[in-house]
Protein backbone atom coordinates (compact mmCIF):
# COMPACT_ATOMS: atom_id res chain seq x y z
CA UNK A 1 0.00 0.00 0.00
CA UNK A 2 1.11 3.09 -1.11
CA UNK A 3 -0.12 6.07 1.54
CA UNK A 4 0.70 8.74 -1.14
CA UNK A 5 -2.09 7.79 -2.99
CA UNK A 6 -5.37 9.46 -2.31
CA UNK A 7 -7.88 6.47 -0.70
CA UNK A 8 -10.13 5.51 -3.14
CA UNK A 9 -14.47 4.63 -2.20
CA UNK A 10 -16.19 2.50 -4.15
CA UNK A 11 -20.01 2.39 -3.20
CA UNK A 12 -22.04 -0.49 -4.44
CA UNK A 13 -18.23 -1.57 -4.38
CA UNK A 14 -19.40 -5.07 -3.52
CA UNK A 15 -21.21 -5.95 -6.87
CA UNK A 16 -19.18 -7.28 -10.02
CA UNK A 17 -17.81 -4.03 -11.80
CA UNK A 18 -17.09 -2.30 -8.75
CA UNK A 19 -15.46 -5.20 -6.90
CA UNK A 20 -12.91 -5.42 -10.08
CA UNK A 21 -12.39 -1.87 -9.63
CA UNK A 22 -11.26 -2.18 -6.18
CA UNK A 23 -9.52 -4.84 -6.70
CA UNK A 24 -7.43 -3.66 -9.48
CA UNK A 25 -6.79 -0.23 -7.31
CA UNK A 26 -5.74 -2.09 -4.42
CA UNK A 27 -3.45 -3.78 -5.93
CA UNK A 28 -1.81 -1.09 -7.96
CA UNK A 29 -1.21 0.33 -4.00
CA UNK A 30 -4.59 2.62 -3.05
CA UNK A 31 -5.86 2.01 0.20
CA UNK A 32 -9.45 1.18 -1.29
CA UNK A 33 -13.05 1.34 0.93
CA UNK A 34 -16.05 -0.57 -0.41
CA UNK A 35 -19.19 0.81 0.20
CA UNK A 36 -22.57 -1.06 0.22
CA UNK A 37 -25.84 -0.94 1.53
CA UNK A 38 -24.96 -4.04 3.55
CA UNK A 39 -21.72 -3.03 5.22
CA UNK A 40 -21.62 -6.81 6.23
CA UNK A 41 -21.81 -7.84 2.00
CA UNK A 42 -18.89 -5.02 1.94
CA UNK A 43 -16.55 -6.70 4.79
CA UNK A 44 -16.96 -10.08 2.86
CA UNK A 45 -16.40 -8.77 -0.44
CA UNK A 46 -13.37 -6.54 1.07
CA UNK A 47 -11.86 -10.19 3.16
CA UNK A 48 -12.16 -11.88 -0.64
CA UNK A 49 -10.11 -9.18 -2.47
CA UNK A 50 -7.53 -9.24 0.48
CA UNK A 51 -7.29 -12.61 0.49
CA UNK A 52 -6.37 -12.19 -3.65
CA UNK A 53 -4.10 -9.60 -2.84
CA UNK A 54 -2.44 -11.13 0.01
CA UNK A 55 -1.98 -7.91 2.32
CA UNK A 56 -4.89 -6.05 3.78
CA UNK A 57 -5.36 -3.20 1.49
CA UNK A 58 -9.85 -3.24 1.11
CA UNK A 59 -12.02 -2.28 3.90
CA UNK A 60 -15.89 -2.63 4.33
CA UNK A 61 -18.54 0.00 5.10
CA UNK A 62 -21.63 1.61 4.29
CA UNK A 63 -21.89 4.21 1.65
CA UNK A 64 -21.43 7.05 3.51
CA UNK A 65 -18.52 5.95 5.38
CA UNK A 66 -16.37 4.90 2.34
CA UNK A 67 -17.34 8.00 0.85
CA UNK A 68 -16.15 10.35 3.84
CA UNK A 69 -12.95 8.35 4.40
CA UNK A 70 -12.20 8.49 0.19
CA UNK A 71 -10.95 11.18 -1.44
CA UNK A 72 -11.72 9.78 -5.00
CA UNK A 73 -15.30 8.55 -5.16
CA UNK A 74 -16.29 5.72 -7.50
CA UNK A 75 -20.33 5.46 -7.96
CA UNK A 76 -20.53 1.93 -9.22
CA UNK A 77 -24.34 1.03 -8.36
CA UNK A 78 -26.78 -0.06 -10.18
CA UNK A 79 -28.45 3.02 -12.63
CA UNK A 80 -31.74 2.31 -10.16
CA UNK A 81 -29.33 3.30 -7.18
CA UNK A 82 -27.95 5.78 -9.01
CA UNK A 83 -29.80 9.46 -7.98
CA UNK A 84 -30.39 7.89 -4.61
CA UNK A 85 -26.70 7.21 -3.79
CA UNK A 86 -25.10 10.21 -5.17
CA UNK A 87 -27.65 11.83 -2.52
CA UNK A 88 -27.13 9.90 0.22
CA UNK A 89 -23.20 10.52 0.16
CA UNK A 90 -23.98 14.46 -1.28
CA UNK A 91 -22.39 15.97 1.92
CA UNK A 92 -18.93 13.76 2.00
CA UNK A 93 -18.32 14.85 -1.85
CA UNK A 94 -17.73 18.39 -1.76
CA UNK A 95 -14.24 19.23 -3.21
CA UNK A 96 -13.63 15.71 -4.30
CA UNK A 97 -13.96 13.42 -7.68
CA UNK A 98 -16.43 11.51 -8.03
CA UNK A 99 -16.38 8.67 -10.91
CA UNK A 100 -19.61 7.74 -12.00
CA UNK A 101 -19.57 4.15 -14.12
CA UNK A 102 -23.37 4.32 -14.09
CA UNK A 103 -24.69 2.51 -17.43
CA UNK A 104 -28.41 3.23 -17.64
CA UNK A 105 -29.74 -0.07 -18.50
CA UNK A 106 -33.59 -0.58 -18.15
CA UNK A 107 -34.73 -4.30 -18.01
CA UNK A 108 -36.01 -6.25 -20.02
CA UNK A 109 -34.65 -4.84 -23.17
CA UNK A 110 -30.65 -4.33 -21.71
CA UNK A 111 -29.45 -4.31 -25.29
CA UNK A 112 -31.34 -1.06 -26.64
CA UNK A 113 -30.12 2.53 -26.11
CA UNK A 114 -32.66 4.06 -23.64
CA UNK A 115 -30.93 7.47 -22.71
CA UNK A 116 -32.95 8.75 -19.58
CA UNK A 117 -34.53 12.46 -21.01
CA UNK A 118 -32.69 11.66 -23.61
CA UNK A 119 -29.49 12.91 -22.15
CA UNK A 120 -26.57 11.21 -20.48
CA UNK A 121 -27.24 9.56 -16.96
CA UNK A 122 -24.20 11.12 -15.33
CA UNK A 123 -24.87 15.05 -16.40
CA UNK A 124 -28.07 14.57 -14.02
CA UNK A 125 -25.66 13.91 -11.26
CA UNK A 126 -23.66 16.60 -11.87
CA UNK A 127 -26.09 19.04 -12.10
CA UNK A 128 -27.44 17.25 -8.53
CA UNK A 129 -24.24 17.73 -6.29
CA UNK A 130 -23.18 20.92 -8.00
CA UNK A 131 -19.92 22.64 -8.87
CA UNK A 132 -18.07 21.60 -5.51
CA UNK A 133 -17.66 18.28 -6.86
CA UNK A 134 -16.02 17.52 -10.34
CA UNK A 135 -17.84 14.62 -11.77
CA UNK A 136 -16.35 12.21 -14.21
CA UNK A 137 -17.76 9.40 -16.70
CA UNK A 138 -15.53 6.34 -17.28
CA UNK A 139 -14.89 2.46 -16.80
CA UNK A 140 -18.63 1.70 -18.57
CA UNK A 141 -17.75 -0.60 -21.14
CA UNK A 142 -14.75 -2.89 -19.45
CA UNK A 143 -16.21 -6.20 -18.59
CA UNK A 144 -15.99 -6.92 -14.82
CA UNK A 145 -15.16 -10.42 -15.44
CA UNK A 146 -11.56 -9.10 -17.33
CA UNK A 147 -11.02 -6.88 -14.63
CA UNK A 148 -10.98 -9.36 -11.91
CA UNK A 149 -7.97 -11.45 -13.33
CA UNK A 150 -5.27 -9.13 -11.99
CA UNK A 151 -1.89 -8.91 -14.78
CA UNK A 152 -4.54 -9.44 -17.47
CA UNK A 153 -4.43 -7.39 -20.21
CA UNK A 154 -7.81 -5.63 -21.21
CA UNK A 155 -8.75 -5.60 -25.00
CA UNK A 156 -10.64 -2.68 -23.87
CA UNK A 157 -10.24 1.12 -23.96
CA UNK A 158 -12.27 3.62 -21.52
CA UNK A 159 -13.58 6.65 -23.09
CA UNK A 160 -13.38 9.43 -20.13
CA UNK A 161 -15.70 11.96 -20.03
CA UNK A 162 -15.50 15.60 -18.23
CA UNK A 163 -16.67 18.92 -18.00
CA UNK A 164 -13.36 19.72 -16.21
CA UNK A 165 -11.13 18.67 -18.45
CA UNK A 166 -8.12 18.51 -15.45
CA UNK A 167 -10.17 15.80 -13.55
CA UNK A 168 -10.98 13.87 -16.59
CA UNK A 169 -7.26 13.79 -17.27
CA UNK A 170 -6.46 12.62 -13.57
CA UNK A 171 -9.35 9.59 -14.02
CA UNK A 172 -6.75 8.91 -17.77
CA UNK A 173 -4.43 8.29 -15.47
CA UNK A 174 -6.36 6.33 -12.43
CA UNK A 175 -7.36 3.87 -15.70
CA UNK A 176 -3.32 3.91 -16.60
CA UNK A 177 -2.42 3.08 -13.43
CA UNK A 178 -4.65 -0.22 -13.49
CA UNK A 179 -3.41 -0.97 -16.92
CA UNK A 180 -6.10 -0.13 -18.95
CA UNK A 181 -5.93 2.39 -22.07
CA UNK A 182 -7.97 5.53 -21.40
CA UNK A 183 -8.76 8.48 -23.35
CA UNK A 184 -10.61 11.77 -22.39
CA UNK A 185 -13.78 12.02 -24.78
CA UNK A 186 -14.80 15.38 -24.20
CA UNK A 187 -17.27 17.17 -21.87
CA UNK A 188 -19.94 15.02 -19.96
CA UNK A 189 -22.61 15.09 -22.73
CA UNK A 190 -20.41 12.95 -24.32
CA UNK A 191 -21.22 9.88 -22.16
CA UNK A 192 -24.34 9.52 -23.91
CA UNK A 193 -21.44 7.24 -26.27
CA UNK A 194 -20.04 5.58 -23.43
CA UNK A 195 -23.06 4.52 -21.64
CA UNK A 196 -25.10 3.24 -24.94
CA UNK A 197 -22.22 1.67 -25.80
CA UNK A 198 -22.39 -0.83 -23.27
CA UNK A 199 -26.07 -1.42 -24.54
CA UNK A 200 -24.27 -2.00 -28.16
CA UNK A 201 -21.77 -4.22 -26.56
CA UNK A 202 -24.26 -6.17 -25.58
CA UNK A 203 -26.22 -6.41 -28.85
CA UNK A 204 -22.79 -7.61 -30.15
CA UNK A 205 -22.30 -10.40 -27.44
CA UNK A 206 -25.73 -11.57 -28.27
CA UNK A 207 -25.82 -11.32 -32.09
CA UNK A 208 -22.15 -12.50 -32.08
CA UNK A 209 -22.58 -15.14 -29.34
CA UNK A 210 -19.44 -14.01 -27.81
CA UNK A 211 -18.85 -13.30 -24.03
CA UNK A 212 -17.49 -9.76 -23.61
CA UNK A 213 -17.27 -7.37 -26.92
CA UNK A 214 -15.15 -4.30 -26.90
CA UNK A 215 -13.84 -0.94 -28.30
CA UNK A 216 -10.32 0.03 -28.86
CA UNK A 217 -9.32 3.34 -30.33
CA UNK A 218 -7.48 3.48 -33.41
CA UNK A 219 -5.48 6.36 -35.39
CA UNK A 220 -3.70 7.70 -31.50
CA UNK A 221 -0.09 7.01 -30.65
CA UNK B 1 -19.27 -3.23 -63.46
CA UNK B 2 -21.42 -6.46 -62.41
CA UNK B 3 -24.99 -5.71 -63.68
CA UNK B 4 -26.29 -8.53 -60.90
CA UNK B 5 -25.40 -5.83 -57.99
CA UNK B 6 -28.01 -3.28 -57.20
CA UNK B 7 -27.53 0.09 -58.87
CA UNK B 8 -26.85 2.56 -55.67
CA UNK B 9 -28.11 6.32 -55.40
CA UNK B 10 -25.47 7.98 -52.85
CA UNK B 11 -27.55 11.17 -52.13
CA UNK B 12 -25.35 14.48 -51.11
CA UNK B 13 -22.80 12.33 -53.49
CA UNK B 14 -20.91 15.31 -54.19
CA UNK B 15 -19.46 15.97 -50.98
CA UNK B 16 -16.32 14.29 -49.21
CA UNK B 17 -18.27 11.13 -46.86
CA UNK B 18 -20.42 10.57 -49.69
CA UNK B 19 -18.24 10.68 -52.93
CA UNK B 20 -16.16 8.41 -50.68
CA UNK B 21 -18.43 5.61 -50.21
CA UNK B 22 -19.42 6.23 -54.27
CA UNK B 23 -16.05 5.52 -55.16
CA UNK B 24 -15.87 2.32 -52.77
CA UNK B 25 -19.03 0.86 -54.14
CA UNK B 26 -18.19 1.63 -57.72
CA UNK B 27 -14.70 0.33 -57.69
CA UNK B 28 -16.94 -2.91 -56.20
CA UNK B 29 -18.96 -3.60 -59.36
CA UNK B 30 -21.91 -1.17 -58.43
CA UNK B 31 -23.15 1.10 -61.08
CA UNK B 32 -23.38 4.39 -58.94
CA UNK B 33 -25.94 7.52 -58.94
CA UNK B 34 -24.62 10.56 -57.61
CA UNK B 35 -27.42 12.70 -56.72
CA UNK B 36 -27.08 16.48 -55.16
CA UNK B 37 -28.90 19.63 -55.38
CA UNK B 38 -27.04 21.17 -57.77
CA UNK B 39 -26.72 18.14 -60.73
CA UNK B 40 -23.92 19.77 -62.33
CA UNK B 41 -21.59 19.66 -59.30
CA UNK B 42 -22.78 15.77 -58.92
CA UNK B 43 -22.26 15.46 -62.81
CA UNK B 44 -18.22 16.82 -62.30
CA UNK B 45 -17.76 14.37 -59.09
CA UNK B 46 -19.24 11.47 -61.37
CA UNK B 47 -16.30 12.33 -63.76
CA UNK B 48 -13.42 12.92 -61.23
CA UNK B 49 -14.60 9.24 -59.68
CA UNK B 50 -14.59 7.71 -63.39
CA UNK B 51 -11.18 9.02 -63.89
CA UNK B 52 -9.94 7.22 -60.91
CA UNK B 53 -11.82 4.32 -61.37
CA UNK B 54 -10.81 4.22 -65.58
CA UNK B 55 -14.42 3.09 -66.34
CA UNK B 56 -17.83 4.96 -66.72
CA UNK B 57 -19.54 3.54 -63.93
CA UNK B 58 -20.60 6.58 -61.99
CA UNK B 59 -23.23 8.81 -62.84
CA UNK B 60 -24.31 12.67 -61.63
CA UNK B 61 -27.92 13.99 -61.57
CA UNK B 62 -30.52 15.37 -58.79
CA UNK B 63 -31.53 14.12 -55.61
CA UNK B 64 -34.85 12.76 -56.85
CA UNK B 65 -33.98 11.29 -60.55
CA UNK B 66 -30.63 9.33 -58.70
CA UNK B 67 -33.08 7.78 -55.53
CA UNK B 68 -35.57 7.02 -58.31
CA UNK B 69 -32.83 4.57 -60.38
CA UNK B 70 -31.68 2.78 -57.56
CA UNK B 71 -32.41 -0.50 -55.75
CA UNK B 72 -29.97 1.24 -52.72
CA UNK B 73 -30.53 4.85 -51.48
CA UNK B 74 -27.56 6.40 -49.24
CA UNK B 75 -28.09 9.96 -47.00
CA UNK B 76 -25.02 11.69 -46.98
CA UNK B 77 -26.35 14.90 -46.71
CA UNK B 78 -25.46 17.47 -44.04
CA UNK B 79 -27.49 17.39 -40.80
CA UNK B 80 -29.57 20.20 -42.05
CA UNK B 81 -30.52 19.11 -45.24
CA UNK B 82 -31.15 15.39 -43.67
CA UNK B 83 -35.10 15.89 -43.07
CA UNK B 84 -35.81 17.93 -46.72
CA UNK B 85 -33.83 15.54 -48.65
CA UNK B 86 -35.62 12.52 -47.19
CA UNK B 87 -38.84 14.06 -48.23
CA UNK B 88 -37.94 15.40 -51.38
CA UNK B 89 -37.20 11.68 -52.81
CA UNK B 90 -39.82 10.15 -50.62
CA UNK B 91 -41.49 8.51 -53.36
CA UNK B 92 -38.82 6.94 -54.55
CA UNK B 93 -38.34 5.18 -51.47
CA UNK B 94 -40.87 2.48 -51.24
CA UNK B 95 -39.79 -0.87 -50.75
CA UNK B 96 -36.16 -0.01 -50.86
CA UNK B 97 -33.06 0.71 -48.44
CA UNK B 98 -32.35 3.76 -47.17
CA UNK B 99 -28.45 3.98 -45.32
CA UNK B 100 -28.64 7.07 -43.65
CA UNK B 101 -25.09 8.52 -42.80
CA UNK B 102 -26.15 11.44 -40.92
CA UNK B 103 -24.16 13.00 -38.41
CA UNK B 104 -26.33 14.94 -36.45
CA UNK B 105 -23.44 17.58 -35.87
CA UNK B 106 -24.21 21.49 -34.34
CA UNK B 107 -21.51 23.69 -35.31
CA UNK B 108 -19.57 25.19 -34.19
CA UNK B 109 -19.48 22.87 -31.07
CA UNK B 110 -19.27 19.93 -33.37
CA UNK B 111 -16.79 18.11 -30.79
CA UNK B 112 -19.64 17.95 -28.52
CA UNK B 113 -22.74 15.22 -28.54
CA UNK B 114 -26.22 17.41 -29.16
CA UNK B 115 -29.04 14.57 -29.95
CA UNK B 116 -31.70 16.20 -31.98
CA UNK B 117 -34.54 15.86 -28.99
CA UNK B 118 -32.40 13.18 -26.93
CA UNK B 119 -32.76 10.43 -29.71
CA UNK B 120 -30.55 9.62 -32.84
CA UNK B 121 -31.61 11.55 -35.56
CA UNK B 122 -31.84 8.77 -38.33
CA UNK B 123 -35.20 7.25 -36.02
CA UNK B 124 -37.24 10.33 -37.29
CA UNK B 125 -36.47 9.02 -40.94
CA UNK B 126 -38.20 6.05 -40.05
CA UNK B 127 -40.71 7.44 -38.49
CA UNK B 128 -41.28 10.24 -41.84
CA UNK B 129 -41.07 7.23 -43.96
CA UNK B 130 -42.99 4.60 -42.22
CA UNK B 131 -42.63 0.93 -42.78
CA UNK B 132 -42.88 0.72 -46.72
CA UNK B 133 -38.36 1.80 -46.35
CA UNK B 134 -36.34 -0.07 -44.24
CA UNK B 135 -34.06 2.54 -43.14
CA UNK B 136 -30.62 1.41 -41.94
CA UNK B 137 -27.75 4.05 -39.80
CA UNK B 138 -24.43 3.10 -40.80
CA UNK B 139 -20.76 4.47 -41.66
CA UNK B 140 -20.45 7.41 -39.61
CA UNK B 141 -17.23 6.88 -38.47
CA UNK B 142 -15.29 6.48 -41.10
CA UNK B 143 -12.61 9.52 -42.31
CA UNK B 144 -13.68 9.98 -46.03
CA UNK B 145 -9.78 11.10 -46.27
CA UNK B 146 -9.26 6.81 -45.64
CA UNK B 147 -12.56 6.00 -48.19
CA UNK B 148 -11.09 8.10 -51.01
CA UNK B 149 -7.85 5.80 -51.18
CA UNK B 150 -9.07 2.72 -53.12
CA UNK B 151 -7.12 -0.36 -51.68
CA UNK B 152 -6.04 1.34 -48.44
CA UNK B 153 -7.16 -0.64 -45.42
CA UNK B 154 -9.53 1.21 -42.72
CA UNK B 155 -8.49 1.61 -39.49
CA UNK B 156 -11.96 1.93 -38.07
CA UNK B 157 -15.34 -0.72 -38.09
CA UNK B 158 -18.82 0.50 -38.59
CA UNK B 159 -21.51 -0.15 -36.67
CA UNK B 160 -24.39 -0.76 -38.30
CA UNK B 161 -28.32 -0.17 -36.41
CA UNK B 162 -31.88 -1.19 -38.01
CA UNK B 163 -34.85 -2.14 -36.69
CA UNK B 164 -35.03 -4.49 -39.54
CA UNK B 165 -32.50 -6.84 -38.99
CA UNK B 166 -32.18 -8.21 -42.72
CA UNK B 167 -31.96 -4.94 -43.73
CA UNK B 168 -28.90 -4.19 -41.01
CA UNK B 169 -27.19 -7.78 -42.06
CA UNK B 170 -27.35 -6.48 -45.60
CA UNK B 171 -25.54 -3.30 -45.18
CA UNK B 172 -22.75 -5.33 -42.98
CA UNK B 173 -21.85 -7.21 -46.61
CA UNK B 174 -22.14 -3.92 -48.28
CA UNK B 175 -19.65 -2.44 -46.09
CA UNK B 176 -17.67 -5.68 -46.64
CA UNK B 177 -17.61 -5.53 -50.16
CA UNK B 178 -15.44 -2.11 -49.72
CA UNK B 179 -12.89 -3.77 -47.00
CA UNK B 180 -14.59 -2.13 -44.34
CA UNK B 181 -15.32 -4.42 -40.98
CA UNK B 182 -18.92 -3.82 -39.76
CA UNK B 183 -21.06 -5.33 -37.45
CA UNK B 184 -24.31 -5.75 -36.55
CA UNK B 185 -25.14 -3.11 -33.51
CA UNK B 186 -29.02 -3.47 -32.52
CA UNK B 187 -32.19 -1.77 -33.68
CA UNK B 188 -32.43 2.29 -34.71
CA UNK B 189 -32.55 3.37 -31.10
CA UNK B 190 -28.98 2.65 -30.96
CA UNK B 191 -27.32 4.85 -33.39
CA UNK B 192 -27.09 7.34 -30.84
CA UNK B 193 -23.57 5.72 -30.39
CA UNK B 194 -22.77 5.30 -34.02
CA UNK B 195 -23.99 9.26 -34.70
CA UNK B 196 -22.45 10.32 -31.40
CA UNK B 197 -19.04 8.87 -31.73
CA UNK B 198 -18.36 10.97 -34.45
CA UNK B 199 -18.48 13.82 -31.84
CA UNK B 200 -16.22 11.82 -29.56
CA UNK B 201 -13.74 11.00 -32.15
CA UNK B 202 -13.42 14.94 -33.77
CA UNK B 203 -12.90 15.38 -29.70
CA UNK B 204 -10.29 12.85 -29.64
CA UNK B 205 -8.74 14.14 -32.74
CA UNK B 206 -8.76 17.74 -31.27
CA UNK B 207 -7.12 16.37 -28.07
CA UNK B 208 -4.58 13.87 -29.39
CA UNK B 209 -3.84 16.44 -32.21
CA UNK B 210 -4.27 13.43 -34.57
CA UNK B 211 -6.09 13.58 -37.95
CA UNK B 212 -8.62 10.61 -37.71
CA UNK B 213 -9.14 8.65 -34.58
CA UNK B 214 -11.18 5.43 -35.30
CA UNK B 215 -12.88 2.60 -33.65
CA UNK B 216 -12.45 -1.17 -33.66
CA UNK B 217 -14.47 -3.71 -32.21
CA UNK B 218 -12.83 -6.46 -30.00
CA UNK B 219 -13.62 -9.84 -28.43
CA UNK B 220 -15.10 -10.89 -31.93
CA UNK B 221 -14.13 -13.77 -33.61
Amino acid sequence: MNPELPVIAVLGGAGKQGSGLALRWAHAGHRVVIGSRTPERAAAVAAELNALLGEERVQGSDNRDAAHQAGIVVLAVPFAAQRATAEEVRDALDGKLLIDVTVPLVPPKVGRVQLPDGKSAVEAIQVLLGDATRVVSAFQNVSAHHLRKIGHEIDCDVLVCADDKAAGEQVVELAHAIGIRAWYAGPLANSVVAEGLTSVLISLNQRYKVPGAGIRITGIG
